[in-house]
């Protein structure tokens, strides 16, 4: 049922977004192809779930949510789009990433060099997500349509902006600047911090906007349901993370999707990198920062930092943690009665921790 | 009293700017003084004067137009800084572009090499842009606080998103990839749609915004006397483009603020360059070509071109057609009554393509 549920819900988004006509009048053609591309590339559509299914358990329609549960979609896309630019990532959802989409164009129709049509791709990138963060904040504003209130709507769009916004980014900062720390600056609670930023408040407003549209009023915004819906995508969500964290040194490329070992490259201190190296002594530190940097990783040198990683005792310490907040966070959902959306929502946080993809 | 009361604007812009809470929360400190910084320049703030004296001149109390016309100002703000790095511009306002104050940054506290620090600047300027872009659209949502309905709120919010961002991206991407187009396959209309789209597009809404509020309703939204504020500052908004691309070959580098000659180096084609090419012969098209595209310009070099600008007639048209658009603006607003607003918004088209700055 899980499965049948989240495909109807991401086949209802796409159609949303498919057929909304924001993206129209832009120019040239090749930005507009390049703002409706990210969000039209499928992927698996959490978010809206999320909100959605929140909404539903709280007694309220999902189909008054549907253009918030749009917009959060396209809201994420925008800040992979910069992210990719940032990260300087040259696959999503395997296919190029925007740079390298509009790289290619220009090379093609400009004759441009590559590095010159990479600087192009960058500046063009830059340029559709900024369109896109418009049309997710336009997006929201349409919910007047559905049947939210005014009030609730300006609502709803501010906590966005200044929730959103200001902390997503905050913590893609605090991400991009984490390599340049020394490990001895870093501490596990600075890196669950930057996470709970970059990944945890949009989940969090996912399940808030669903409830709060679910209650169906703005009085209802100190309804401590709300909260507790935040905190569960919260969770769920860094539970989600620290296992992809673990996938990205132990999972299979394949099902992972991007190159195993890219957090090594980066110098990623994801919690897992980070109490490999404090569980170690003087030596294995060493070693340690030694396999970090590296372009690419053969099997040989992965293996040599999985059983770092497995014998400083930091994998099973990460996979517990990961475990103990899913279960924190399907514990949370055993306060709501049960229906239908309570039961999705369960599976939710199962599949975010469970698969290995 | 123009030049006092577009102060008192600009003062009263800065204090809401620089009080409001918005910027607070962001981390790390130099993305948030990132974020702070190109609104805080100062400038001459001629957007919110735009709306506040549009709201005015309707009937509208101004006050209750403040937080809109904040909004305009940060919107412009965050336009300038992705343009500053899609241009890679060194300065703004007479002090570094906001990517090369966090390439300073990052090279003092990361001891980063130069080139390495000017990435990471400019991915950090990409995420500034990207706040105030949300921290824009917060405070126009904050309108239903000075007495904006939220309908009202709601319609504005819905207007930025739809024509603003849309539109005024559209004419920086097409602004863009315009210098690699060949002038044959340039027109007038091609280069006037896209100063329309890039410069006229938020001028227009900051008449129209301020327009709006001041009618107080959203029933009002069709209002004739809408649409020709909104055509008046989009007609000033081209002239003073004129002027500027004017300024930009003839004009005095320390009065202009950026380097004379910069258009040509980026071999951008205004409407005078443009025109120009149009009306020289062949060999006069080659030596033109040979002039655009130099890192820099020497007297001797600027005056070659100034004497082509010249002789070919493209000067006497640009600046002609400039003064006709100067005029045309100040015969829209003879149809309102006579009142301190409109004086003052007859002052300010005057001010935008007379001043030798």
């Amino acid at each position: 049922m899980f499965t049948q549920e989240l495909h109807k819900t991401a086949a209802r988004i796409d159609r949303i977004i498919r057929n909304d006509d924001f993206p129209d009048r832009i120019l040239p053609a090749y930005l507009r192809d390049a703002v409706i591309d990210y969000p039209s590339r499928g992927g698996k559509r959490l978010r809206p779930a999320i909100l959605l299914w929140s909404c539903g358990l709280l007694g309220g329609k999902p189909a008054s949510a549907k253009f918030a549960a749009a917009a959060v979609e396209i809201y994420h896309n925008w800040t992979l789009v910069h992210d990719d630019i940032i990260d300087n990532d040259k696959m999503r959802r395997g296919r190029p990433s925007a740079h390298f989409m509009i790289q290619k164009i220009a090379m093609r129709k400009f004759k441009m060099k590559p590095e010159d049509a990479l600087a192009y791709g960058k500046n063009f990138a830059i340029l559709a997500g900024d369109i896109q963060q418009g049309w997710a904040a336009d997006m929201l504003l349409k919910s007047v349509r559905a049947g939210v209130s005014p009030e609730l709507t300006i609502h709803l769009s501010r906590q966005l902006h200044e929730l959103v916004n200001r902390q997503l980014i905050s913590g893609e900062a605090l991400d991009i600047e984490m390599p340049l720390h020394k490990f001895e600056n870093l501490t596990p609670s600075k890196i669950e911090t930057m996470l709970e930023m970059k990944t945890g408040v949009l989940l969090r407003y996912c399940a808030e906007t669903g409830a709060i549209i679910g209650l169906g009023s703005a009085k209802f915004a100190n309804d401590s349901r709300i909260r507790k819906l935040g905190e569960f995508a919260s969770i769920a969500g860094k539970a989600f993370q620290l296992k992809d964290d673990w996938l990205g040194i132990f999972g299979n490329e394949k099902k992972f999707g991007k190159p195993i070992g890219s957090d090594l490259t980066d110098r990623k201190p994801t919690l897992l990198i980070y109490l490999t190296w404090k569980y170690s002594d003087r030596n294995g530190r060493k070693r340690l920062s030694n396999l970090l940097g590296r372009p690419s990783y053969s099997a040989k040198e992965l293996e040599l930092v999985r059983k770092m990683v497995r014998e400083s005792g930091a994998e099973a310490e990460v996979l517990q943690k990961a475990g103990n907040l899913a279960n924190s966070a399907k514990r949370i959902l055993l306060d709501f009665p049960d229906n239908k959306y309570r039961r999705l929502l369960l599976e939710l946080a199962d599949f975010l921790t469970g698969r290995e993809y």
